[in-house]
């Protein structure tokens, strides 16, 4: 039985959520070829859950997905077997298909909060393929591929050490004797702390670690290290590993800490791709570390579709919410409206919808700029192509940083717009949040990446000054002409972004050589600059992402549905006058923009707002998340959100009971003061 | 074992932590008998955990909580009753005495996520202290008092309804043949939905109802319910009673769900000081309703409170983690410099200690308002009197929302510059931020509340226009004199942000009164208008809690030791400076301020930062909390960070064990092909 308001929303709008979803998806069997995938696993009654996982301890969580975790895999490997027929050897780009398949919809739909066995495909099989020799890839590949007596993961973070990755602390000592690399962990900071899977379920590891040969300092290199037996799954003797514990989200990957003492590995573990160590003991440096700072950005490019998926699962719940739920009479004597109906309401929910697609529209940029930079990589790696990787380098940094922190800024929103119900775990969004958060401290912190940005800005906004030619996403600092505010609205608000982020590029740059005439070297006078840095970066964020989000729309708008190109066209108006208004701030500061003007932005988003009103619950299921990854007692596609919010609550262990045994031993003596 | 860069830090502060410490609880008597107190408890191993409570089930956390909560408040009961002697009788006083015990920092410590008797007191107690008949609390209150067979909790919030009470579905029967009431929950969405403490914990329950006495609707009254046996604690016949499951936060909590078909209780189980039901049926309302919303208020101002405590313990955190860790060199071939060295972490920290410190004069200033209107009120409740009521109204509902919202806020903004180990649930910023964040909805949620304010500021800003004479909160509403920028910088701030806030105020009423002229109700114009409104009640208290600071601070300012007096200044500069800052948006909508003026305000607030950076340690351990009320890995006293992480790490019961089972049941058989 179908909610009747959700029922009455989708019989009234003027778009059609299939047209959308077939758009969404990538084409009519990009979206059908996921659907029969997805009910594959989703109706498949081993993967149904008894208990509630918020409401299993730690350890049973843990259990719970390693069990689950297997299954799935063996699922779908045969599955994925069947797809590839012979093809099913691991290069890059079938590794690539099935980490998708684990990170995406199907994975989120079985593990909310992730699970132990991913990072063996997404860090340890890749780094293999990355970092090992062919002599490597033969002995370590297949069997790593077909989890054949291997389950690893990646050790590169530290408990003392993190961003500043050349300040690691672990070591491997080469013993020419002995032909073996004698790893270490020198003291308690020097732990690897965080690698996912790491605690109790790899027994292999790629570790990163400082390389001594004798005395000689060679850098930090990757090497292969087995840390607990094939067969009994006893930690090796000198290994010391274990879980780091509970987390704010992502409570199933079994994060690990390990040290090592003394621990002993063949020559031939060290991954020798881009490094070598001789038998007697001579060390060779000779690969392309170009192509490994690559894998870094690839991460990032990744992260921002991850979080733009996230914001649109928050964003489908709150929005079927406000349509289900009722409150606050808008008219005195008439019944509680939808709280959908409130223009306030409006304001905190369709600006996260509107801001996940145009993420969406960026990160398929991204993802498009990153094949072209790679591939030239691949061929030559010369001056141009390096000079397209700074460019990457620097857009992929504040994008990844500043949609990481809206999304997660968003989905919080989000949550907060379904009031008490949105704090519910059976709601989903604490599970979704802890993603989405995580995400802005790893693979790079937010501020470290936009300091990183700024570096390349200023460099850029000099070349502006010497009227040099600057790559596409910057090429606006070149032009120094006022606003001139005209009758398109999203011009007017996406230029005054433009001159914002180029006049406080002007200012970080200055704020530095002010610190550079006191006297101060560089370093510092960046850190006094810290604040103006990192404004300079964030405007440029905005600015670019608008421009990019405006033309990519235009660039595809042809050659889709008008319906869906209508309300492709209102979500990106609503974006951007959103972005503006959000920016105003920086926009007043650098723009003469009078009240007049300010009042157009603000009624035409108010007016936006009321136009996507009528279609925001299609829109939603235009983005096709199935139930179970949604995973929302608030969210379901029935609208049954009363009901599933008690039956939810009625499978808590602790209601099993009618009375709990804490009554007999302290409530009651309690009572009648016998305590 | 103290880590060396506190102790550094200690030792070159020019601050005195004791001098501070004295002031902020209130002087040395005060200081003196809650660390005592304190020291009683948690040096009592008896309130030990020997397993993180995160890593317990939730039906294991809801027994442990049971049972240290029994044996806190028996401790506590005791030692109470000594202390209070012969007055140990519940009135209003003692009961607010013994419920800061229970909130304060000594029930922080021992529960981090609270515990399901706290209701018991919080609200149970007090509603038949405020709402029963002197012969009802004659028979229940000295009961409830010494729990003598009594648990209670206070059930309003349905399923289906939240802000809006008068929605409320619960009804009551009045069936005079045998002089009782009826309950029912007449559908799914009329369940009773998170009162604390009822799932498996009280058998006693006020719950607010719709009273009908035959076809006659006579209101929302309070009816006493048994909802367990005294003996068996089995529930009654006709209530269905659980726990509604696991949340983002605030976990021991017990919050149930409540429903009843058919449920009788005795005519005088209704709570009839302000209304009476007779024996033959008639309904008469008598009381004062103006005190009843008082309650209200007084929940709004314990709660900024509340959450300036919280983010004082996540700026603790955030200080002391900042100065033991190292990262990111500013200085090339220098060690890392501690993270606190970095202006950007300086830039997110200091502003929320600042923000709390100004909470708390806001706070105090606001206590002593509420005091004085509830005094006025009990002798008399006139006419002038219910005008400080509605600014009191108003003022708490604005100070409520806004020092909700930033203090959550500033909460995760602390916890994201811990990078990684912030994430960690042994640094505890997730149940600090999911206490704060629970706070933005409950007992009045964050946008409901910000409409409330503004409606109270359209009819001042009416009055102004007629130069009537304006509460004192709003006086500035009179003054239409443009910024004139000075040489005092502070003013320039505030004032500033009160001309945005009269300007907000007055874009407001214009939007509204537009509306109007558009054939609309008052109560649509409202809908339509809500973004201007709430925009102008959140201007109203960036520029009231300003205001308020720079006042409350020199109205004291004279009674201090002098270090005391001057980085209690500086934290109010910094406080009106970053508060100027944030809302540039507002403040140059509305002001003329130029490109140097802001610089001036941003150099200005870029030397304050440095200024405290030197008695930032001092300065957070004179905020004076326990280790244990931080419960916090990365904030103990001595620093011993990564001790403490890796400490709390070995204690997770999933560690206990060299090799889990599941290695056994599901990792070797896929691993041999064999699943």
């Amino acid at each position: 039985m179908m909610n009747v308001d959700l029922q009455q929303e989708r019989a009234s709008a003027t778009i059609d959520s299939e047209d959308f979803a077939q758009w969404w998806a990538g084409g009519k069997t990009n979206l059908e070829q996921r659907r029969t995938l997805e009910s594959q696993f989703f109706n498949d009654p081993q993967f149904d859950d008894v208990i509630p996982p918020s409401c299993l301890s730690y350890k049973e969580r843990y259990e719970h997905s390693v069990a689950r975790g297997t299954r799935f895999l063996h699922k779908l490997r045969q599955w994925f077997g069947e797809k590839q027929g012979k093809n099913n050897v691991c290069d890059l780009n079938t590794l690539q298909e099935f980490r998708f398949l684990l990170s995406g919809p199907l994975g989120t739909g079985l593990f909310q909060q992730s699970f132990p066995l991913r990072l063996h495909f997404s860090m340890f099989v890749s780094t293999l393929l990355n970092q090992g020799t062919e002599e490597q890839q033969r002995k370590w590949l297949s069997r790593a591929w077909h989890m054949d007596g291997i389950i690893g993961t990646y050790a590169q973070t530290e408990l003392g050490h993190g961003s500043y990755i050349r300040g690691l602390e672990t070591r491997a000592d080469y013993d020419a004797e002995h032909e073996e690399f004698i790893l270490n962990t020198p003291n308690l900071t020097a732990y690897k702390w965080w690698p996912g899977g790491l605690g109790q379920t790899a027994n292999m590891v790629v570790v990163l670690a400082q390389l001594y040969v004798g005395e000689i300092h060679c850098g930090l290199q990757s090497f292969l290290v087995r840390i607990r037996d094939e067969q009994t799954h006893e930690p090796i003797f000198g290994v010391d590993v274990g879980d780091i514990g509970p987390k704010l989200g992502a409570n199933c990957v079994n994060n690990g800490y390990l040290g090592f003492q003394n621990v002993r590995i063949p020559r031939d573990q060290m991954l020798m791709k881009n490094a070598q160590v001789t038998s007697d003991g001579k060390f060779i440096q000779s690969g392309q570390p170009l192509l490994l700072y690559g894998t870094m950005v690839f991460v990032r490019v990744i992260t921002v579709r991850d979080v733009m998926f996230e914001l649109l699962q928050a964003g489908t719940i709150a929005t079927r919410y406000s349509a289900v739920r009722r409150q606050s009479p808008i008219e005195p004597g008439k019944p509680e409206p939808q709280i959908l109906d409130h223009l306030t309401q409006q304001a905190k929910i369709f600006p996260q919808l509107s801001r996940g697609v145009s993420y969406r529209l960026v990160a398929d940029w991204l993802w498009q700029f990153y094949r072209n930079v790679m591939q030239t990589l691949e061929k030559n790696a010369s001056a141009p192509a390096s000079d397209s990787l700074a460019e990457l380098h620097a857009v992929s940094c504040c994008l990844k940083a500043v949609a990481t922190q809206e999304a997660s800024e968003g989905i919080d929103i989000l949550r907060k717009a379904c009031g008490g119900h949105g704090y519910m775990a059976s709601a989903n969004f604490d599970s979704i949040y802890g993603l989405a958060t995580a995400a802005y401290t790893y693979e790079g912190e937010y501020t470290v990446l936009l300091l990183q940005t700024s570096r390349f800005l200023l460099r850029q906004y000099v070349d502006s000054l010497k009227r040099k030619v600057l790559p596409a996403s910057v090429t606006y600092l070149r032009d120094v002409s006022r606003l001139v505010w005209g009758k398109d609205l999203v011009e007017n608000c996406v230029r005054s972004l433009e001159i914002a982020s180029l006049e406080q590029i002007r200012l970080a740059w200055h704020c530095r050589n002010e610190q550079r005439k006191r006297g101060l070297g560089e370093e510092q006078a960046n850190n006094l600059a810290g604040r103006q840095l990192v404004a300079a970066a964030t405007a440029h964020a905005h600015a670019f992402i608008t421009r990019t989000t405006v033309r990519e729309l235009r660039r595809i708008v042809s050659g889709l549905k008008p319906s869906v190109a209508g309300i492709l066209s209102q979500l990106m108006e609503i974006f951007v006058l959103d972005t503006f208004l959000r920016q105003a701030g920086q926009v007043l500061r650098w723009n003469s923009i009078n009240g007049r003007q300010l009042r157009q932005v603000e009624q035409r988003f108010e007016q936006l707002l009321s136009g996507l009103r009528p279609n925001a619950v299609a829109l939603v299921d235009g983005f096709d998340f199935h139930d179970r990854v949604l995973g929302s007692t608030l969210g379901a596609y029935d609208g049954r959100v009363y009901e599933r919010l008690m039956a939810e609550a009625r499978r808590n262990p602790l209601n099993q009971e009618s009375v709990n045994s804490s009554f007999y031993s302290h409530l009651q003596p309690m009572m009648r003061g016998k305590l």
